[in-house]
């Protein structure tokens, strides 16, 4: 039996999967990590590069918010955080949060030291890793041949959404930050998911030595599945396809995926079902190297599209507390 | 001999001279309000009003920094309150104070409360309160007959910056915030300036009942003359100048008036002499009815324009420290 030390977990993703796992977790004695991906290139994220010089900070707000201390005296920077402007010129659709770490960055002088500073203000539990410091984009090539560049017309496609992609990568390639590294190698269990596959998660998975560290960690790698599939990325994937996606871009198994066993609310499914997305089936009862763990994981809450809100958000999500007592289930069961 | 109780101080204002002034003062044992003037239209208060449909936060914004917490945690949302955006279409010139309290103003409701609640997060000392909340502007007319509208305006002279205003109002008539009427009629002391004669103090006094509260009150009127004369409104303005225009607005005569006696530094003053301004002189030994108090008060640090600065701010300051010894002594002498 180890001693009581504090259990090292690092979540990998950045989207709002990640905000879920990350808004549960936080509740519980345990050392936190969130390395985020930093390759998008959408609204907010594409003047902040584009405009103020920045790697984007979309997902890396998300994840301060997500840690960010919901009982102290932080409650009002915490909803400015979350807010996107909705009036003035060349304002409106910027989140304030982007514009609050813009000007920080500014006055500390690097934007690794504001995203520290931010989360000091917003009194985090955790950290918030990203998982470059290099400014690059996701290409994806699709079965026909065609490459598509930037994460964001991968998101909303605009090729044709059935296609698969044949390959995902980096470009230019991405020098790892060595916080992430660092965080993996000593990891006593690492969290993939939920998220996006090819758009919140591989673009963690792409930078160079993550896939090598969470080779050589001795922490147990844990999927959690994604409850739709997605049009332009992941049409009709089922679990296994997912599964494999990952497996190959690690060059490792997984332990544990954990499932959802809940039926979906029919109403969310027909606004889906629009977009060609569907709940994806779990296949994965056949096979065993690793352990499948189905539990009841859906929010009752459905989520809105917010009017000054560029990308469609997912409807039906996880519920942050459940997903985090499967998931420090598992963590006292490996160390137990 | 009245009971120890802390002093009600009010200072009038909204400018760098405000600034200034709250700044020393909040050393003291003093129960502070400042009285902000609302008709400033230039720069990012004219996108603020304009673009986001709300009352001018600039002067707001620098009161509130002036009276923060300068030695707890909030050392970096006082730099960022301070800060003003260099990039970015459509943010670049923006301060980010104004956009906090823009944002705030959305998330809680009104104005009033995001002033009040972005005072709580700065941890400030005493309040600040907007002289009105009527949406107005100030109107100058001139000696020829010219009006000008606009508080930018007659700041930034588009006329013959020589000629005198005859005339000073708001348009339309401003009520006044009450919490500023209360402030005034219990206030112990009400501290004038510095600041620009026309579009810094009288902003605030032609508040409708501003003035009568002035009047009514028991507290000491004390003037802070200004260092300079200002091209556009106090062209060659002595003592004797400002106080007439302040006297007659009020109607009450001005009990203390403080003069600095401090030469000054003959570098910044050929800087001035360019834009046609001058110090200001002292021509009030004569009279009796009030005191002069005769202080060196210069900062020695001179402040220079900064390149996303759209205003000319000025280059020789009262100095906080000294300005509030004075401002202090005078309460003390007043109450014992």
């Amino acid at each position: 039996m180890k001693a009581k030390a504090q259990k090292n977990v690092v979540v990998i993703g950045g989207g709002t999967g990640t905000f879920v796992v990350l808004r549960g977790l936080k509740n519980y004695p345990f050392n936190l990590s969130a390395i985020v991906s930093m390759s998008d290139s959408g609204g907010s994220n594409r003047r902040i590069r584009d405009e103020f010089g920045l790697l984007p900070t979309s997902d890396i707000r998300q994840c301060l918010v997500a840690l960010s201390d919901e009982n102290g005296g932080v409650g009002l920077l915490r909803k400015l955080f979350m807010y996107r402007f909705e009036k003035g010129k060349g304002i409106a659709g910027m989140t304030f949060g982007n514009l609050f770490m813009a000007a920080l960055t500014d006055i500390v002088g690097s934007q690794e030291e504001a995203i520290r500073q931010t989360g000091k203000v917003l009194r985090i539990k955790g950290a918030v890793v990203p998982v470059t410091l290099t400014e690059t984009n996701l290409y994806a090539t699709y079965e026909d041949g065609t490459i598509v560049k930037e994460e964001h017309l991968i998101d909303e496609p605009v090729h044709d959404g059935r296609l698969r992609i044949v390959k995902a990568n980096l470009e230019p390639a991405a020098r790892p930050n060595p916080e992430a590294i660092n965080a993996i190698k000593h990891a006593d269990m690492v969290i993939i998911g939920p998220g996006d596959l090819y758009t919140s998660l591989l673009p963690n998975l792409l930078v160079s030595h993550i896939a090598d560290a969470l080779r050589e960690t001795r922490g147990t790698i844990v999927y959690v599945l994604n409850l739709m599939t997605k049009f332009g990325q992941t049409y009709n994937f089922k679990a296994s396809d997912h599964l494999r996606v990952l497996e190959d871009t690690i060059g490792k198994s997984i332990q544990y995926v954990i499932v959802n066993s809940q039926p979906l609310p029919t109403h969310a499914l027909a606004i889906y079902a629009k977009y060609h997305e569907r709940p994806v089936v779990n296949d994965l009862s056949k096979r065993s190297y690793y352990r499948v763990i189905e539990a009841p994981l859906i929010n009752r809450m459905l989520y809105k599209k917010s009017s000054s809100d560029a990308l469609i958000r997912s409807l039906i999500r996880h519920n942050s507390d459940r997903l985090a007592a499967v998931l420090a289930a598992i963590i006292g069961r490996e160390n137990s």
